[in-house]
């Protein structure tokens, strides 16, 4: 929270900039269709995903498994994922074309009703690789928005 | 939902990005600005949308004639429509500069004393053309979202 | 509302609405951190804010006084503030590189049990200018999104 506000003008491109929130636009569309299989996709074959409660999944198998034990949770519900304020950083001494991404999310569930109820925000980190010229995401974690302590 | 997570630095620049968000930003401040007949124009003459319903409008007399006839239902609401996950995509074969735009949108609605309810969440699936530079919808169709059958 | 819906790849490119964007990124995460002093620095030394009810801060020594106390709001609330459709215009006749951003702002509470609930939805006006190359808002109004009167 103490990163300088300062010009990125020649750190983050528009170019990349919509690269990014592409890659995300389509990854999200995944997650949201329970396509768990293309979700996994877009992962690095050794991706990790750090969940919110500490559990982790390691390597697209097993993120694949988790989803389907979580799958029946989304029976008659419409799941969709909201991103905002992103920040995109080129990783330092990281491989060529690493990045770091920060974003908020927030998900929203509609039953079939179409009544709108929503999960806590979170805040998500991501590592972003480029395997073959297309962007994967390497690892993620996810963290729960809590109060700030004081 | 099988779209390739592809590198799509060719394909939407960070200019396109920036004014397809631009065109938007300007297009919902109208509509949510109940402004009927400047909302109108940010479609071509013989524009359609297809809602979510199935109801059609062709053309912007007919857009223009539904919104009045709808318009009693936002007395004492202010609507706001929120978009994320914009995919942008040239259409092959389109006409010059024709654009494929699909995109995730929620709908929120503050009554008088701030209280805020939502819609149901919606995916849109635009066709964006170019008139004298400018852009314009061409056509709009507007899915609900639903639970995914499984 | 009746600005024209034209072409503004002129206007606003890429690289541009991706700096704003992460300006913007950046001091959404010291607000909604409670991490006043680092917010009022994103703010230029005579930065002026004027809330929805029409309190005025007057430089950042006032915004900092007005934050503190406002801050045990907060306490056990982790709060988000959600930015949509930004229009992003140079400002003619200021100061160079001078912008004006107006956005959609959707706020959301999260209690401890992560249970969400909203705020009103705002519209922002900011004025952004730019020292030592880096962005500063100068200049925020903050309307609450209140009916349309007809």
């Amino acid at each position: 929270m103490t990163q300088a506000v300062q010009s990125v003008s020649s750190e983050v491109t528009g170019d990349l900039y919509a690269e990014v929130r592409t890659f995300y636009a389509r990854q999200m569309r995944r997650v949201d269709a329970l396509d768990i299989e293309g979700f996994a996709d877009t992962f690095t074959e050794d991706g990790v995903v750090v969940h919110a409660n500490g559990a982790r999944a390691e390597g697209r198998a097993e993120m694949v498994a988790g989803m389907y034990a979580n799958k029946p949770r989304y029976r008659d519900i419409a799941v969709r994922h909201w991103f905002d304020h992103l920040l995109i950083e080129p990783v330092v001494g990281g491989e060529e074309g690493e990045l770091r991404v920060s974003y908020y999310s927030l998900v929203s569930l509609a039953d079939r009703e179409g009544r709108l109820t929503f999960e806590p925000t979170f805040t998500v980190e991501d590592v972003l690789v480029r395997r073959g010229g297309r962007l994967l995401t390497r690892e993620r974690v996810i963290h729960r928005d809590l109060p700030v302590e004081f």
